[in-house]
């Protein structure tokens, strides 16, 4: 949520339309892994959980080619969002702490799939330093600024205490980084040249209360 | 992103100014602990990285409460977000998965503090049923329906592998779960009267990369 740096106004599909993109990408992978070979914008819809006529507007970004009473070819579909989402070159990431929720990431296998390539994770814990979680190597957040630089980072993910957040962020946005993924529950602030999105699971609880209060009041 | 539920429609504030006023809620917070008693909009949007004539289309949804030239008092608003997001009421959830990230979202302190209550942990897995994770116990996805409607469970957290997550929902909902929160890589389909989120690990990162991606395009 809350997507923020300067770079944004270079992309003209507004950001709601990139979520709904990342979704019906995961829709089209799992139907070219069924062999389907053509889907509608009512079968895409109805896969990705929104109406038809919004697959379509959201489709419209991309150029038209979908055939009408045809559909969409999958794989040529599947092809031009993976382009839209930069999808067709790998990017490296690195993590910032590797406390449960880091290591958790740190396992998490879709990141790879999607040609994302953990390259290094960090910690300031002595205990951790050294050790391997999910085949990759701890390493002291020292050497953060050399491993970006050498390794030509471009995503780095905070999964440290709120309180340490943006002590990181400002760590790694001198180390050279281009866009930064925050789980800390903190706020943290980056030049408007940094990309910067977060990810905060009490947020994403608060909003489901916020429905569950509405509906209540009916 | 992307919630989908049929009660949305109660609810007259958009979902983007929902998903700020978390935000807001949470500058707010440190705030009041550093014992700062009125804020100008400028601030708050400084805080929340947005603009100020953002804060205020957001919060005039609340009502009209600011004082022109003075600001806002921060207890004041803070406890009007708490009403708008429900958080006035203490909610209980459940989580399905106690997998690496369902063992991290257990250990997440944030859930408690804004009155969401971990009541129970499901697994199918017998190595860990009757442990315990952060002090809650972890007990048979067999007796899902039973403490669900037991303890007024209100939320679901999804946190099992994408091809169990579809079977874990329906369990849910039979069980009578209002609204699930699903880390799990996999659309799910629920009733149009049960409130679904998803927090996808993968979209946030392609999504970065859509933007990383136009930048370079300049």
């Amino acid at each position: 949520m809350l997507l923020k740096g300067a770079k944004l106004k270079i992309s003209e599909i507004p950001e709601p339309t990139i979520m709904r993109l990342t979704v019906y990408a995961r829709c089209l992978t799992d139907l070219v892994k069924q062999n389907v070979q053509v889907v509608s914008s009512e079968k895409l819809a109805n896969e990705a959980g929104v109406n038809a006529a919004q697959v379509r507007k959201d489709l419209s970004y991309l150029g038209s080619f979908g055939r009408r009473g045809v559909g969409y070819e999958t794989n040529h579909l599947l092809n031009k969002i993976s382009i839209c989402l930069g999808l067709t070159k790998e990017r490296s990431i690195v993590i910032v702490g590797v406390g449960k929720l880091g290591s958790a990431l740190l396992g998490y296998q879709g990141f790879l799939e999607k040609g994302f390539k953990m390259v290094a994770a960090f910690d300031t814990d002595k205990r951790r330093i050294g050790s391997s979680i999910g085949g990759i190597e701890v390493i002291d957040l020292e050497r953060v600024d050399e491993i970006i630089k050498k390794k030509n980072v471009e995503i780095g993910i905070i999964a440290v205490p709120a309180e340490a957040a943006q002590k990181v962020a400002d760590r790694l946005v001198v180390a050279g980084i281009k866009s930064i993924l925050n789980f800390a529950p903190v706020v943290i602030k980056v030049p408007e040249s940094i990309l910067l999105r977060r990810v905060d699971l009490s947020s994403e609880l608060e909003i489901l209360s916020h429905y569950l209060n509405s509906s209540h009041k009916e």
